[in-house]
């Protein structure tokens, strides 16, 4: 068989001259045929003659020579198990979205204040009951403390929100931390950020999500064994939202912020208001004997809990842009609000537990506590059970934040190259669909991990929240320092004392944590770094091997086949066929497990060629293996032959049973799945599969 | 550029036209590739001016033209991971074997017994006092129905003994169950037997080792609470040595077995004789207050449990090829010693149990507390300790003997096509490592979900033997009937009475335990039969197509590639190169994710047609995919083309990125990974892998 051009036209070819000349090649009584090859080729000249019955779904749209367009047809496998999924994940998250139905809404500050605080407001429902569960191991005495620790954290807050306040001019952009630092500190201080930050979002939905459901579990007692699996539940719910795409839709944001800020201050005003008319003895707690002694080191312990209070108060300076003009004054004042919202929220919370002397308890929440004294037996009792519901929908709210902020700077670790490529891509909903799923599984791990344990979260938290405050504000000061533009002093002031009092705080919140879990976030952050730069080091790399200059032209190309076979059968016939076609360096290799195969299929292959004629000149090698491995024998020869013609290009033609159903899959390919995957990891070597069925393809043809 | 054959030689043209005519073709200085090409090609004549320094490991020898023979180095991976694990495999399970280096040995009477009847022999150690579990379940006065149940086992025994005593001249070459049924009662017959047998042989590794490490815990109380640990250490212990590929070696096997049945009837003796001079009160039990009333119901379910001292009966009739001369003789001679040790020490263990009125408790067994009270305060107190040891040696054997029984069977289904192939190969060593592997994780996930309980495995076990026995003796009568030899009426009334004894008590066996788990067994074997059933279909239709007769030359192929590129750059040019020397009709494809994106492309594609030559005619298709899915308009484009040109072999052409480390294919190829696992369902294309390492090699070279 001499090497002739193939008689095949090309799509286009045929386009231009058989079908131009009205003269169909053959008649397509097809419908479903006739639509393709109209999407490939334009209309169709027999067209006419055919009526479409039952019209396929088109799934590609011929838009001009050359150019196609998908359709969503496209995406939907055509039949079996992946259309199962197909569906179903149609269901779960809804239709696909293209590109251009991307829409982005400009928060009014009302708004955006409930988009952008749920994560900082809501941290009230845990933060006082944290910082208690420390004190109280010196026994109720000590829990008078907690008023000097709350006036310490409100300070706290004051000076890192008008640190943050800075930032908003300066990065109207965005400024989060990740980009901040790297833009003033460098590329290192911008990925210890980052790490920092994506530990403490997997944090936020876990904790947050925790205790929302313990304070739903305060009205539903029977929820109790379930924390773990309820969590669960909720966290799978908040990932379909978010996969589905969830518009940034200010008003399903602001009803139960809203809410649940209109009830909290209810609560503190009636609380407050009932303590003194009950002439409540403030700061009488019942009593409770202490394990540990009240020292320096325990109070530290306490306000580093406290400062779970704190997460998320950089919301709103890394969402400058989704304000209205003017976007850095409306963020500024937004940020203003929410500081001070927080703040009268804690105080107010802080002081109602003094009031009514409520200590920490198994199977309920201080906060629940609080809610049932200031509400029960009262006309305003319907507002207990309503407080707590409001109290889970912010915590949810929260842990919302954390799914918008997660695959955000995911993505913009992506896009620099620090992170798998996967996490800059829009899935079929326009959201980063690898990040939210990674966040799911990461904040579900934890839940089961610490076993729905809200204590124990809480002391990894805030670590990596105060290591990132840090970093943003220290690269304020240098930005400012650069800059020098007008007031750039007290710029320089403000941020400093903000990165001083943030430094100083994480440096407490990881000393006093650190043999309580904060180590876990000290280790993690190095590692999350070393594997950016690791990710980042090996997409340098490729990226220059890839950019090496376009050749010219197509190389020229010598081949050598090689085609493992099992026996002399039309399966094997079919793949010398096809290396046959390509060149007339073939040799067939037959791995013998013992003496008699061997012979037998020496025989066979003389005979066959005796038929085909020996100017085929097609060549068989056999491997006896006395060993009876099948890949080691076959590698070795591939790769000596490999070694010896190192400027030819040698293809190995596997055949590729094509089953049927997924279990046949154990019943073949053993032996080519693992010959492929040793292949996989020899550079130079091209690994053509051959579909078995393709015999009975070209036999039936 | 014009199809031009290529300038390679082949390596058989090469030795005998350059080489022959003692010019070498390039003069090659690496000794291990030298070395190589010494290999492929013969004598290569510029050798003996290069002195081999470092000769490298040789993994082919040249035996003939065309015929190369493997040795023990091609199948160690030469670098990375793999090599590290096949050091530890080779390290764990010894140098693989070659084929010739299979041993065969003859067993006299004396190891025969050892080697086939450590399983019947030591279900001593637990038949009793599982008989006992559920008696006292009726308080300990139902305890004296051991003595009934006991003779009721033995005659049973003596039945079974007696039927397959007559198995074996018949079935010279092995008579298992799967052989004697498949031959005479059918093929759905023998699987039927075959599944029943396969999961009783994994009933017995985890029955036998359990039974075993419990009596190892009576003397060392600490291990109690690690049952299931040790039952898997001691699992993956005889998986080892198994797949190690165990010489059927009879010393190795004769000194635990028969230091049991000696040490066994030694406590017996002394047991006896320590009863009657003591005066012990025969069959007077501690008072167990009964849960049950003693009904027929219990008495069965008891004799059911007893019953699972008769499993391993069936050895010696599967395993007369092992023995020497005369065979059937032999095993007849064996089998009959076999009942009898196995009768007598049962008798008398339920004897000691009545005499010194033993009853089941937790922490220790009944055998072991006999032991105790047998050996205990007398000169042969240091046999107590010896003797439990004892029982775990030969309980050891006894689920060894499954690791022989299950592969094998496993073996002859996979060779009759009932079970994938891969159970029929054997490994490194010589054994069927796939079968081996397989029970041990059989074993091991039943150990951890029954918790190492032998009750609880037992009420699952000997229906399987009941069911495989009664088929096995009925396929023995339609034998005898077939042949009508001589005797043939005696024979047919000895398997006959078998054949219903046996129905009998697996009816029993199957009631009685019913709920208690031998319903798992009930619906697993139907359940194995047909999926023995569908991997025998899929081989048969597989074997159909294959066997086709072989296609009398190479079939004319047509050729049309399709290669998706993500860019125009060296990847692609390379790609486009490799299907251009094949055929003219090469169309790119690139799946543009936005507009941008397709414009860019499009102009750098215009460039460099210009710059090669408009008379390439390579091809561009872009299609735009505004729902940013990648795969599924390809996969579209190319089910397009591959409809419209039915009579073309269509090759798509894949980069696969070839990595240094396995955590970076995460960052690449999982577009192309799907890409290639979706075309892998579609018949007739052939898909073929373009490793991107091909660029710096061809570039360098």
């Amino acid at each position: 068989m001499e090497q002739s051009e193939p008689q095949v036209q090309m799509p286009e070819d045929q386009d231009k001259t058989s079908h131009d000349a009205g003269e169909p090649a053959e008649v397509v009584d097809d419908p479903a045929l006739l639509r393709r090859r109209e999407v490939l080729l334009g209309k169709y000249p027999g067209q006419e003659r055919i009526r479409i019955v039952r019209p396929s779904r088109v799934s590609l749209q011929r838009v001009d020579t050359g150019l196609l367009k998908a359709t969503e047809a496209s995406m939907a496998p055509a039949s079996g198990f992946g259309r199962v999924m197909y569906r179903a994940k149609r269901f779960l998250i809804g239709s696909p979205l293209a590109n251009e139905q991307a829409v982005h809404e400009r928060l009014t500050k009302f708004k955006a204040l409930a988009v952008l605080s749920s994560d900082a407001i809501s941290s009230v429902a845990y933060a006082t009951e944290a910082c208690m569960g420390i004190l109280i191991l010196a026994g109720s005495a000590a829990l008078g403390t907690l008023i000097p620790i709350t006036i310490a954290i409100i300070a706290l807050l004051a000076i890192v929100a008008l640190s943050y306040s800075q930032t908003i001019p300066a990065y109207p952009n965005g400024g989060g931390s990740y980009i901040v630092a790297k833009d003033n500190l460098g590329t290192l201080a911008g990925l210890v950020a980052a790490a920092a930050l994506l530990i403490d979002y997997v944090l936020t939905v876990s904790v947050s999500v925790t205790s929302g459901v313990q304070n739903l579990a305060v009205i539903f007692q029977g929820l109790n064994p379930y924390i773990v699996e309820v969590d669960i539940l909720v966290i799978l719910i908040i990932t379909i939202v978010n996969l589905r795409g969830i518009r940034e839709s200010g008003s399903v944001f602001a009803i139960p912020t809203y809410f649940f800020i209109v009830s909290a201050f209810l609560m503190i005003i009636v609380g407050l208001f009932r303590g003194y008319a009950d002439h409540a003895a403030f700061g009488h707690f019942p009593p409770v004997k202490g394990v540990e002694t009240l020292g320096l080191f325990l109070i530290l312990r306490a306000f580093a809990s406290g400062c779970s209070a704190m997460t998320g108060t950089e919301a709103i300076s890394n969402g400058v842009p989704a304000f209205k003009k003017p976007e850095p004054r409306n963020a500024r004042i937004t940020l203003i609000a929410m500081a001070t919202i927080l703040a009268l929220l804690f105080a107010g919370i802080t002081l109602l537990t003094m009031t009514f002397g409520i200590i920490p308890q198994n199977g309920t929440t201080v906060i629940g506590q609080i809610a049932a004294r200031a509400f029960g037996n009262s006309p305003l009792a319907f507002m207990y059970p309503v407080f707590q519901i409001s109290i889970l929908l912010i915590l949810t709210l929260a842990a919302n934040t954390s799914y918008a902020d997660f695959p955000r700077l995911a993505s913009l670790l992506a896009r620099d190259h620090f992170l798998p490529h996967q996490f800059a891509f829009r899935g079929d909903r326009l959201a980063f669909s690898i990040g939210i799923i990674f966040l799911a599984i990461l904040a579900g791990l934890l839940e089961v991990t610490f076993n729905g344990n809200t204590d124990h979260l809480i002391d990894l938290y805030a670590v990596g929240v105060f290591i990132s405050f840090t970093l943003s504000q220290t690269g304020m000061v240098w930005h400012w320092w650069r800059l020098r533009g007008p007031h750039w002093r007290r710029s320089i002031v403000i941020n400093g004392l903000g990165a001083v009092t943030t430094l100083t705080v994480a440096a407490i919140i990881t000393i006093s944590k650190f043999a309580l879990g904060a180590w876990v976030v000290v280790v993690l952050i190095p590692l999350l770094v070393l594997m950016f730069i690791g990710i980042h080091r090996h997409y340098t790399k490729v990226e220059r091997e890839r950019t090496t200059t376009i050749p010219p032209r197509p190389a020229e190309i010598r081949h050598l086949f090689i085609v493992p076979i099992a026996a002399l059968d039309a399966v094997s016939v079919q793949s010398l066929s096809y290396a046959r076609s390509i060149t007339r360096n073939v040799t067939a290799v037959h791995v013998a497990i013992d003496e008699e195969d061997a012979r037998r299929l020496r025989k066979t292959w003389r005979e066959w060629i005796e038929q085909i004629g020996p100017e085929e000149k097609l060549e068989l090698v056999i491997i006896e293996s006395p060993y009876r491995s099948l890949n080691g024998p076959l590698l070795a020869y591939i790769d000596t032959v490999h070694e010896l013609y190192p400027d030819v290009t040698l293809t190995v033609l596997l055949p590729e049973f094509v089953v049927n159903h997924w279990w046949e899959h154990i019943l073949h390919n053993q032996t080519a799945l693992r010959l492929k995957a040793a292949l996989l990891f020899r550079p130079g070597i091209v690994v053509t599969n051959m579909p078995q069925h393709l015999v009975e393809r070209t036999q039936s043809s």
